[in-house]
């Protein structure tokens, strides 16, 4: 697989973007023209620069607004091609593309169109520069890829091919399977872009809200499928506008972009049954072996989970960590993260076989993490997600257990961790979800915005197809501070766990009384469970398939729990119930 | 008039959102139900507040898919509404917003929906309470206020009327002009939005887009003069769903809200011809007197303006403060501000009547400005904008000239002051944009998109119809530094003041070389003229009505100047340019 990225999908000057994107791993480049304009380096010193790198430069971009027009301005736009072609030869490329006239068409006729397309490849031709001829998904008379072709086939000329944009393809919903008729050695170039379905007006869709495979809701295998049963074997090229990603490190940014190719390749092998491109197979997780809360002094989270009725298993053979459980739900409390808030610090995922797991996130560019174990300990391969939690992969599921030793606490309930919310600031929420979609294998479920006393909380969760994994991601609005994260214990009896845990003396999160009020309007409650969740603070919300009843405890650093019993098949998140919860928190001076 | 705010508008907690209504100067709030479900005080704690603050509570909302549904299911929304009516007693308000059903309604027949409706007020009516139906823009059978009246209508009942929502009404393009057909008393409360013409769907245009009035593309005015034309004399009530306002300063945005409330009673009443709630006669400016920089140590821009061609025109008597011209420009250098960089610190505009100006702007809410001035120095009234730029009005232009001392340089070209560009962040922009309509009498421009190397600028030019104010505006994206702003200088000569320029040491922001290859590609450009703007770091742009000629000075602390000149029609600002310009001043160390 050859991969190749437009330098317009990166933020900084075009010096900084070309490091960037062979750092990544990236083959090549299409170098689009307004950051050649703006960058000081002539465009024979980007040449050599991309030569050291190691980058082809794979396609000059774009030649606007040429063909569907008068004679006269056919020939100033010839004018102008010819001036592009002398930077292409200056570059050392011999592809550009040219987009489908937006401003100038004047002429609705195909055989005018293909005449002019023919001229201006005529005269490439003398350069020996191909022309890549793309459908604009708002052309004014060619917005459509088999438009384009068909051009391109009246045309007949050896150098003029399409190329094709998985965005202006799918946005309009146009069937990719038309892209086999399409001989191999006429598909010049290839981009992709993946992009969240929207109602809106096409043009500001594609330049501000395109994502990279995997982020969004097109059907990129498949559309890559078409285009390799095609024959095309040049470059998978990401054109990838998006408002965030030209504002993030650039660094960081033909990572994430570069991993998202890494996948698309992988799964589009999967689909189709072939070989080539695939990465190690995917884990799917069999249950999570563990959370890890990390900071220097957790003393007040063993407090928070021997009230909560969780049973101290003990303290680690060599390191300061120390173990909790409730049935089949384990914390791990890790003070070597010495000097820390207590903090989501990282979770395990029980796998067939972790090392594959491993290997496979580290194919996609997830950094690994070393911890130091001793003889006689079990070693877990893991790797950090973008925020820093580390994900740890076992195959081999009590192993652990044996370490941890001087327990002598009782359960006093059993439960199974039911989800782990985790909390991304705005710029970073693409790649955490490409991140869980390829090292992780969850799946993204529609997200939802939930009004917080600070601005709108972007909720995506984030679920194995099966939901023993489930990972509730939130948005921070970008002046707010980034909510908590926390971990969701399940039991079958929320509320003895809550009385429970009330004698004990644990705090809840208080629940205002309004929102008892108003649970009493929306639902017919039996008055005797309204008294009982307004006595204990607890919540509740109910939809066609079942109940759900949880509640929170106070924030410890960067951290709290929730208990949570679903009842009948309710496998929501309380969603309704988010806004006070965040309210509430605010109220007790946690972060929004 | 009366004046109200739906508390979703703002940030925070229900009890905080109250007191910066109180604060802003509103009559009255809207309290949105799920305030009251996140907040700690009880609905008798809650009226009380709003009394001690003067306060009214003018409507509790929304109650929601109500009518149009099926027998059982009526009787149980029947129910839901009981348990509302008890917390609209406890708050002691006796309005409440009914929102036409988007979810649950089954049955498309009026005379179902109506009875419904008629049911819903006589059980309200029993508590002395008043029904305000509202047609959603997506409601599921009633999407139109003129389907809402009718049903009220055919309901019948004494205690039911319509609320009306300018933007359920104007984002489906109805005609307003029916509203003059409903009786006064039939129109029981008014929610007014404005909002940016987007081409989105309208549920996301409506919750996320919204504007206060002023800030976006709907005609208020016209739609408010219907409704005072149907003699509705209720509260003007804002309904704002924005991502930003819900994030911003409480106290902030509820004295911008109130602002935009005081400019659209005043601008209707101006375009109706009648005399209740008009402001101080806005002032056109005629001219721009002065623009100020400001900074603890400005030797640098007296060097600066000094090669550039401008005439120090000496100190002032009592301050340290210096003058420099070219012909109408005048730039003052103010060192009373001790501890600052260098930045763009207040204009000055003439105009007919100073002291209206101001009083207008003060009725506005806009914070005077007051400088020391001594015996026999002219006084300005000002204001300061949402960013701290101080504004100036001057009805005796040439008062103040006399108060500088010992020039003694002679200009070298004659110039005007041809725009100001300041910048905002993101989520301060909409309050500028009406600070600089209402109490400036700027008029906003479509906005454009300036892709820079930190993330897209969004460009809002602000002018006076005749354009002789003209003031860009840009909006910095969320993780990038603010732009730097500046000051433009017009000549009509750009080359002769380049070239003087240069000869005096002048330094330029350079202009990469790949630029003029591409203005040579872009314009069959004269080659001379092509080599002089390539020697001398000039810019181009032209259109169909003339031509644009442009240089920038480097950046001094958050301060540069550009010298431009337009020949023909030409009224643009060269927006193609300004990728180079953000691309060159990064590489020159100047925030994007």
């Amino acid at each position: 697989m050859l991969t190749s990225i437009a330098t317009v999908c990166l933020s900084g000057g075009l010096v900084e973007k070309l490091h960037a994107c062979a750092a990544a791993g990236f083959d090549g480049v299409e170098i689009m023209d307004a950051d050649l304009i703006a960058a000081y380096e002539s465009p024979e010193e980007i040449r050599a620069l991309c030569d050291r790198l190691g980058l082809t430069i794979d396609m000059f971009q774009p030649m606007r607004d040429i063909e569907g027009v008068s004679d006269d301005v056919f020939a100033e736009n010839l004018r102008r091609a010819e001036a592009k072609f002398d930077i292409m030869q200056r570059l050392g490329t011999d592809l550009v593309l040219v987009c489908s006239n937006v401003a100038t068409a004047s002429v609705d006729d195909d055989a005018v169109a293909a005449a002019q397309l023919g001229l201006l490849a005529d005269a490439a031709a003398a350069r020996g520069i191909r022309i890549a001829y793309e459908a604009l998904a708002w052309g004014r008379y060619v917005d459509d890829y088999r438009h384009a072709w068909r051009l391109v086939e009246l045309a007949d000329r050896p150098n003029l091919g399409v190329c094709l944009d998985s965005f202006h393809i799918l946005s309009r919903g146009h069937d990719p399977a038309a892209i086999e008729e399409i001989p191999a050695e006429k598909i010049f170039f290839l981009q992709l872009a993946d992009a969240p379905r929207l109602d809106m007006d096409v043009l500001s869709w594609s330049r501000h809200h395109r994502l990279f495979p995997g982020e969004g809701d097109f059907d990129l295998t498949g559309f890559l499928a078409h285009v390799q049963r095609a024959g095309y074997t040049g470059p998978l090229s990401l054109e990838v506008f998006n408002d965030t990603f030209r504002q993030t490190d650039v660094t960081r940014t033909a990572a994430h972009a570069r991993r998202s190719l890494s996948w698309l390749a992988d799964r589009t092998a999967r689909e189709r049954g072939t070989w080539a491109d695939r990465l190690p197979e995917p884990q799917r997780a069999q249950g999570i072996d563990f959370v890890e809360i990390g900071g220097g002094d957790l003393d007040a989270v063993d407090r928070l989970l021997d009230r909560l009725g969780f049973a101290f298993r003990g303290r680690h053979r060599t390191k300061p960590v120390r173990l909790w459980t409730a049935g089949d739900a384990r914390i791990i409390l890790n003070e070597q993260l010495r000097a820390e808030r207590p903090r989501l610090s990282a979770f395990g995922l029980v796998v067939a076989d972790a090392a594959s797991a491993a290997a496979r996130a580290d194919a996609l560019g997830a950094p690994a993490v070393y911890r130091r174990s001793y003889a006689g300990e079990q070693e877990l391969p893991a790797v950090a997600s973008p925020d820093g939690t580390e994900v740890y992969w076992n195959d081999a599921p009590d192993g652990w257990l044996a370490e941890f030793e001087g327990g002598r606490g009782v359960e006093s309930f059993g439960g199974r961790v039911d989800h782990i919310n985790v909390a991304y600031p705005w710029q970073d929420f693409d790649e955490a979800v490409l991140f869980m979609t390829s090292a992780v294998g969850l799946d993204a479920e529609p997200p939802a915005d939930v009004p917080g006393p600070q601005g709108l909380v972007r909720s995506q969760v984030m679920r194995s197809r099966d939901g023993i994994v489930r990972l509730p991601m939130n948005l921070a609005p970008p002046t707010a501070p980034m909510p908590s994260r926390h971990i969701a214990i399940r039991t079958g009896d929320v509320i003895g766990v809550a009385r429970a845990a009330r004698a004990r003396g644990l705090d809840f999160l208080p629940v205002p009384d309004n929102y008892y009020d108003d649970l009493a309007a929306r639902f017919a409650l039996d008055p005797e469970l309204l008294a009982t969740l307004r006595e204990l603070d607890l919540l509740y919300d109910r939809d066609d398939a079942g109940e759900f009843i949880h509640f929170y405890t106070p924030t410890i650093g960067d951290v709290f729990l929730e208990i949570v019993e679903r009842r009948g098949g309710y496998d929501g998140y309380g969603a309704l119930n988010a806004p006070v919860r965040l309210a509430a928190q605010r109220r007790a001076g946690v972060g929004a």
